[in-house]
């Protein structure tokens, strides 16, 4: 089957959506960086280009409040009334995301510190510790007098929660932090006995006598105990989230608008943005894409899927993407022809009911001044101003698609915890790596036209009629009795190496690896065999494996793939075990690209798992609802589904 | 044309010149890092040497004053005395290099402290840091007893103050730094409303409110402000600049003797020493080549030119070189066969009227023992010393080139704000650099033998046929006017990419790039195209360009280089400009060296520009006075204007 | 001649050894990461697998004393019951190698701190300064205490005290070390006048006038003085030192039973294992190859070899190796089959008595749970563990080796001030280091089948019929008159390049390089010439050098191999100097390593050295006794010494 589980309009399972019709259109709005005069420009020119939302205010903390308790709203009342009178909506913002220098400056034990004991100074953004009692005081009573000045305003339809957190402080050290990590601690382990036993503190003289001596993952001499790293990450995107739970309450009681915060799925490691899901009344992620990646759209698609995962397959929002360059990467490299309306038209297609971008006006001071804007610095007369109203046009006319749900009958497991476990330090081998291991899983379907769904093991996996695993370390009892359950009823399940081998705690599975998955996998592992850096070894049935094989036993499975050479010859490097009704694959190795696609195509074969439709190379399709959205990023035109799409261009072909 | 503009001897237009006849020949001598009875001898072979000056008592402050306010002159008073009696003339230090532990122990408030938060201590040399008052005070005493005892002495003939200024320590970031910085911005703004519209605080929540709040760059969760950082470059140069001007009058109330301190061009970042050439008596300058440098030559070369523009043209004094090799680079090369000859030549030619070397008699003991010296640790029986020997006669025999003009008809464009400002952080591609920029120009030319000016766009621009901007990113309203004049009255111009795109707070001159240059340059750009990372893309007319492309629209200017692939094919990558009376050429990317070679030819063609001669590859010429410096860097001898020159050899030519 | 020139036991000339017949069998044994009930199945096993001793209670600190001075010996008194009971020999730890957290929150001043000044925190082990007053003091106090709880123990046959000294914290720049320094310094110099002159602190204004004003070479803003440098290596080594003693001296009060504590050898440059050799009752050795290093035989064999030479050619001890992976590599990589028995046996044939492994059980949890142990995750149906019983096996047949003498007559000159001062920064080139060229004088002896010995050129160099010494930069006058004697006296030499250059204070040594040996080697220096990095030259006679070449003169010598090309063709690259009754080489650059095979070649046949036996590449052959071992790291089978052994395999031959 190719259709998606559920024919309810996921926008109705939406918590709540902005009183905004049709697709959300938009940016960052910041026009305190601008003359007044310019504001009325602004407004007229955000007509032209279709805008009908902007995020307002996030940085306006230190304008908004110039000094400790004291508010100046007039010059913010007149930008609101400026959009308010040319139909723009506005996403308001608490203003909280980075506090302004007379804030550190009062409160100077704000401010973070890094693991080797460096205090970071304001001067950039962000510059606060995230368990700071301080900073969530005033960022929460700042929050709520926004919400109460302009909570009636009939321009504001929803809220936006500080911004991007974490995402140069996601973790602080300092003595404060200390102490809301043990309260965490007690929180999650009761006694000292049990931290003591889900630490392993046995190990290396760590046995903690009284909670005072627990403290941070600091510097220290060598590798420090991996399950306090484990629970460091978890409290560090807890904290985090204590913070938007305040300012998202204190807002609350003012208003029943839609809350959200911007999330940076993909790439972005320290924040738990499935926990993070449930908190928003609706989901809004910013994405921008690696300009030297060799495939950007692959990995933009791939934050889509799994934006929408964060959103348990409803509608979300694209908070922020850029026209064209960004600033922050080695090389900024800008958009060609076409890529900002594949960009855009692959995020709808894969479940955004809005495209936003980072930022209307580009700026001409400060850090982000090379950062691509609705409006460069070039002004209207402009290639990229032509794009952004032709995208403003387009996406008006595609009112229609937004609620419907995306197609998708394949599940890829996904678990930050996992990620957070797989990456610890004095593993077998650096070359195993979390988003790497997604990202050719992933790569290889989109390939093939196939659209994923991203799940946590431990939530509904009902519907998929394949699930992929390429990166599963830790898993507990309940994710792996999930996984048994849905191959013996059935399903498919394909797991690549180094996962099922921990439990929650970190702590292996002991009796052959990997211990949570041996009975659905059929195998037992003895031992890793991880590979010598750029080393690779050639399978009998042609292909190679890098960076890892295992000395493998087969246990009701049988080999698929085996090594020809390298340090195991004979044994198998994939296997098969049909299982209950259903089969389960083990990938034991990184695969060559063509292998692992071949693979894939057993199992999607076996899985009864076809494309959205069948595609040249570098041809992107998905459906959603009624639409097939066909995006080439090939220099050539194909033809799919009947319908030729020029070199660079797209389709959105109704029925298709 | 090929002759200097002026005629005048730029010798008269030096401030001063110590009192030594011919050119100034000699080294740093350290007689406390030898037994006394060793000093006879060094007397002795400098005369063999032809050494007739030496830089005295640089890092002797823990001997001078071996307690605070304790001065112990016995020793000094007598390696002056020998010295003078065999005729070699002082160049008498503050001995302020490095203050002594005692000092650091009394002080420990003087000890720099890093951007992170680390005091470094001593042990090394330089550690205080440059807003120090105790520093300050104690430098200044120690100056002024220094020059009260010598300056009536006949064999000090000029002062040294300190020692390469902020060589290890140009920034400290403690909090004594932090408000002199507080100072330095009162001075330059006025107000706070003035640093906020200069730095651009609308961003990111970064209005000031107190002076109190500003603080250094120091250690932040991500990029600091721009112009934050802008002006800690400014101000930090400053800082030392005070330093040294506290030291030249402390020493100046008891001398009226020439006084310099040494700089560090080419390479050195953190001064300004435009400014600081304004601020010594004579310009002098510490060089060493870079031994895996592909063309040493080159970069010297640079160098030498550079440093007769901050001495505005006049002769200078070449303080530091090596015979041979280093001790601080990771692979310290020696100096082959006649290396040492060619470069000492290749100052002069360039405007030195003195070499001078690093250091007398090589160390035994200490971190520089590795150091080449004039007299090598193997003793006189050494290739090495019979060098040193040789090119002190040499030298002797060329004393009538003192004061004579070098011939350049062709300016090269540098600023040290545009320097700081083009390599900030956040920019579109860190493939842009200034030395880069200004070094394959530079080399271009080299290499047909013309000689090129360094001069500021706002100093006098008149008498030059062409002018060079490889990187010009920063430029003010007046440079801009400048330029402008020096085309319509008919000069040329060649501008490099990523020029004239800030104004002097690092804002962006908006409505299309490059905003300071649009107007000359006859082009309007919309959009920056960096290259991802080893990419080039091959130009319709041949060759290629790599790093970066634009796209450009012709506003005037007609295109002379065109894209054939690459993210903009078919637009302009090099353009000419007929305006006023002159041209105006852009190169918008990073051309192969033989592109750029082409364009060069062409526009020292329409500027009537000539080489000081023709001249075979790796051979270098240069024009000083009535002479011709002919460097034969190749194996095998060559003939230039008619003289035979062996592999690896020099002929000065007298007319030529 | 190819025989050891002593033929006592060397057992006997061992201090002492523990009471346990054969060679010892057996690991770290860590009882306190199980259950109760699952230390009799280990005893169980131990017996299957033919262990014969264990080390117990490395990191129990935190259960032993889990509050200061409250000690709970029943769990331990419980394992050692179990232990005996299975006839399992202990060797008991002091228990001191990690402090618990209650001990370093008590105690922070005890806390390590970087040469930056970062204070280092619990949480890992080893978290403790070496010159810390309380850690000490505890420290002891455990260790007495262990002492006396267990010295009448039968089971217990040794103390190990405390663990791989210095692995992650060999130096601390706290205010205690300063202070510890200072004290060390005095004893070391008397006065400060004799510590200016060996600091040759007249160089950059560096002379103390006071004690208090010396430090540790903190972070400065350059290169700190070298001699303080080499000084803070020594003091480092001796800082540990005296930690071990004062726990040796609380054990030996209780018992005399042998004492051990285990090194590092080979690449662990810390710790003067020359010096802490003459205070163990036995030495013992931890070693672990890099799986990454093309011949990780090669470097097993240097650290046994070595090891050997720390015991003063007497038995030693193998306390840890890995039986397949560890966890602390880039990539971990597992052994081979056959790897872990021919790793072993190795170690035996080169003077082991004894193979231990870290660890017996695989842990479950904490920083090692990915190091290989003696029974794996996977239980004993593995390949490992049944690898681990043959070995077992193996070795009880071969108890009559234990005591025997390793046959070798080539002397390999080793010091670790050697290592510390050549190493050390601001040299001529980064790529001339210790360790590379030893390794590569070693392995072409290797591969040749020639045992060495590891001496000091300071102790009995009787008896060695060729001295190589590959790095000897720092050589007291002593070092170099006894080099000189064995050539007088008939002996062959053969040193290379940058040896002999400084004095035991690192000054230079003046009149030409290699002051130390210009005699010995009948050549004068006058400068070196290093190359550019990945540079290679040619050689007249075939063959090139890279790396560093030397502007050398003959001086007695003859030239053995001459530069093609570089920059000093002609000139010699490798001489030989008949000196006395013997022959001094002098390699004078880094040859390519066929090119030095032959030098070697020559120089073993002038001094008449054979090889154990004539080896087919990749074959290991070494004497022991009247046994000749046999190690095949081919795949392929070879045939020696009559014997046939299986690619892969090993054989103990006797007579040989």
């Amino acid at each position: 089957m190719t259709d998606q589980p559920s024919t309810t309009d996921p926008r109705q399972s939406a918590r709540s959506w902005p009183d905004v019709p049709g697709l959300l259109y938009g940016g960052d709005y910041n026009p305190e960086q601008w003359p007044e005069e310019v504001w009325a420009e602004d407004a007229r020119l955000m007509q032209e280009a279709g805008v009908n939302v902007v995020s307002l205010a996030i940085f306006s903390w230190a304008l908004l409040e110039p000094r400790e308790g004291t508010y100046e709203w007039g010059w913010l009342d007149r930008v609101v009334e400026v959009l308010h009178g040319a139909g723009i909506a506005i996403d308001m913002a608490t203003a909280t995301a980075s506090p302004p220098p007379w804030f550190s400056r009062a409160h100077p034990e704000s401010l973070p510190v890094t693991e080797d004991g460096t205090r970071l100074w304001w001067g950039s953004r962000q510059a606060y510790c995230p368990s700071s009692t301080s900073y969530r005081e005033a960022a929460s009573r700042l929050a709520g007098a926004v919400a109460e000045r302009y909570a009636a305003h009939p321009a504001v339809r929803m809220w936006h929660i500080n911004n991007e957190y974490g995402c140069h402080v996601a973790h602080c050290y300092c003595d404060a932090s200390a102490a809301a990590f043990r309260t965490w601690l007690q929180a999650r382990y009761g006694d000292l006995d049990a931290l003591n036993t889900a630490w392993g503190t046995a190990f290396w003289s760590q046995r903690y006598g009284d909670w005072e001596e627990v403290i941070p993952p600091r510097a220290s001499p060598t590798w420090r105990n991996p399950t306090q790293q484990l629970d460091w990450w978890r409290f560090s995107s807890d904290a985090l989230l204590e913070l938007y739970r305040a300012e998202r309450d204190a807002v609350r009681a003012h208003s029943d608008l839609p809350i959200t915060t911007n999330f940076m799925a993909s790439r972005f490691k320290p924040l738990d943005y499935l926990a993070w899901g449930r908190e928003v009344d609706l989901v809004s992620n910013d994405h921008y894409v690696i300009g030297e990646d060799p495939a950007p759209e692959v990995e933009l698609a791939l934050s889509a899927d799994l934006t929408r995962g964060l959103a348990r397959q409803a509608p979300w929002l694209l908070m922020e993407n850029s026209t064209s360059a960004v600033n922050w990467q080695p090389r900024n490299l800008a958009k060609t022809p076409g890529q900002l309306r594949r960009h855009a038209l692959s995020h709808v297609a894969r479940g955004a009911d809005g495209i936003m971008f980072f930022q209307w006006r580009a700026s001409r001071a400060g850090a982000e001044k090379y950062h691509s804007g609705m409006l460069p610095h070039g002004g209207t007369d402009t290639k990229l101003w032509r794009e952004v109203v032709a995208l403003g046009a387009e996406l008006a006319g595609l009112a229609e698609v937004t609620g419907t749900p995306v197609a998708a009958s394949v599940g890829l497991l996904w678990d930050y915890e996992s990620w957070w476990a797989v990456e610890l330090d004095s593993h077998p081998s650096q070359d195993v790596t979390y988003l790497a291991a997604v990202r050719q899983v992933y790569e290889a379907l989109w390939r093939k036209g196939v659209t994923v769904d991203f799940v946590h093991p431990e939530e509904d996996l009902g519907g998929y009629d394949l699930l992929l695993a390429p990166s599963l370390y830790l898993l507990t009892d309940a994710g792996a009795q999930a996984l048994d359950a849905h191959v013996r009823t059935g399903g498919c399940l394909v797991v690549g190496p180094f996962s099922g081998i921990v439990d929650e705690n970190d702590h292996i599975r002991l009796g052959g690896y990997p211990g949570a998955l041996r009975e659905v996998l059929g195998v037992r592992v003895e031992e890793f065999f991880p590979f010598a850096a750029g080393v690779q070894h050639a399978l009998s049935e042609g292909g190679s494996g890098r960076t890892w094989s295992e000395l493998l036993h087969l246990d009701g499975a049988q080999a698929v793939r085996t090594w020809a050479d390298g340090p195991l010859p004979g044994t198998p490097a994939v296997t098969r075990h049909r299982h209950g009704d259903g089969t389960a694959w083990y990938v034991a190795t990184t695969l060559d690209d063509a292998s692992l696609g071949g693979v894939l195509d057993d199992a999607l074969h076996e899985a009864g798992v076809a494309p959205a439709a069948p595609v040249p190379a570098g041809v992107e399709v998905v459906r959603r609802g009624d639409r097939l959205f066909v995006l080439n990023h090939t220099g050539e035109p194909v033809t799919v589904a009947g319908t030729t799409v020029d070199g660079g261009g797209a389709a959105v072909v109704q029925g298709g």
